[in-house]
């Protein structure tokens, strides 16, 4: 069901952004995929916990991620809505992200992120990202 | 009805992230700031275009400062949720965000951020962020 | 700039949803719409407000008739996403909807839409709807 | 965990919105609430599927049963926000909503819920909706 693994999904992230540190992706299986940032003291914030922009960053990193793993290396789609709930202040270490399609449409793709620190069940971010797909994909 | 101008806001910002280069605050004018991105090729993504994640972290910042302008240096006021729709690609040039205060209640806080290219009218983001107020506030 | 007029849109309205009271239509200039929702005690809820539904109603009728005074009546559009925000109690009185098209694109167009009460400024809600649109258009 | 079961959060539900058809508590537990909307025609739309407005307002109510089956009958919290994606048409049978609690604060509520239809398991809808919860409690 999906086209691509975790060493491809890897690969494509990092030639889309050279020399930048970036997620790193550590599971897929069927429509999910599991997306991690390493997280030290520099991704800190007032309060001394995860900057949002770094959740949101994974969200919508792990959702395109999601998406190219059921249909291939669609580099140009592109995020057309995010919504996300922050809940709780994470914890200062692997900040996880369980994205699953639920609609992968001709033109437009939903994607569930649950957010989380490695090793805790609860959820410290909820979103849903949409993507559009460009209709002359590969 | 301002209780901070754009001399203490860019302060505020500034200690809050030491050592980053954070965005820049242009304007305060009663419940509206403006708040821009420098922008070089460092932000860059696929497509050439802005990435996602600078749009989010300066409406995010832009929401923040829109509050504070209102009441006052409450560091710890955290984004609850933020829903963002992206609407065009954006030039490579300054990401303006004009943020405004559409709701300051006891607890909660909402903004509306337009973000635009300088120079340029039409809306490349639009978003609607929330922010929880931290009852013990100074 | 739009292709139909209050009159038109309101028929459209009515012939979507025969047999039911539908909001009205009031103005419609460039790429906003004014429509509202006469308001009766058959509308309220627990705390003597209006209802949540009620305004999300509003809010997507209202972004629906944006769009087609711009497009033309495509009845097959339909909502993909709505995100709301609740700010404040409305009155018992004409709810009002001011939707503006931020972008409207082949495939996708978003509205912009304040909701207030007839006769107030402040905002009682305030919502970001997308809609897709079929590309077999008329 | 749960304070309040599925005959106790019908006659809430019954209780607030007098005289009217109101959905229907299926099952409570732990965090989660099952509701169903059962339709008829009298809920179709242009292109013979469920309306919007429908699936907003059980999203709405289904995430204030979860809540409540939580905290007890707290008649006065309300919706701050909704944010919604529509993913399929649903078909013309029950409308089901599956409203897991996934933050329990002192102020603020967030609820995340799926929307299908009876007997299918694809979502048809998916909703994340946050509830303020009066400080003055009961």
């Amino acid at each position: 069901m999906t086209v691509l693994d975790v060493t491809q999904l890897q690969l494509i992230l990092e030639q889309a952004f050279p020399g930048s540190e970036v997620p790193r992706v550590e599971n897929v299986n069927g429509d999910t995929v599991i997306v991690y940032q390493p997280v030290d003291e520099r991704h800190g914030r007032p309060g001394g916990t995860l900057s949002g922009p770094t959740m949101m960053m994974l969200a919508d990193t792990s959702a395109w991620m999601a998406i190219l793993a059921q249909i291939g290396p669609v580099l140009l789609a592109v995020t057309t809505s995010l919504h996300i709930d922050f809940l709780r202040k994470p914890d200062l270490t692997d900040l996880m992200a369980r994205a699953t399609v639920i609609k992968l449409g001709r033109k437009l793709a939903v994607v569930d992120v649950s957010l989380f620190s490695r090793g805790r069940e609860e959820l410290v971010a909820k979103a849903q990202v949409t993507y559009s797909i460009p209709t002359d994909k590969p």
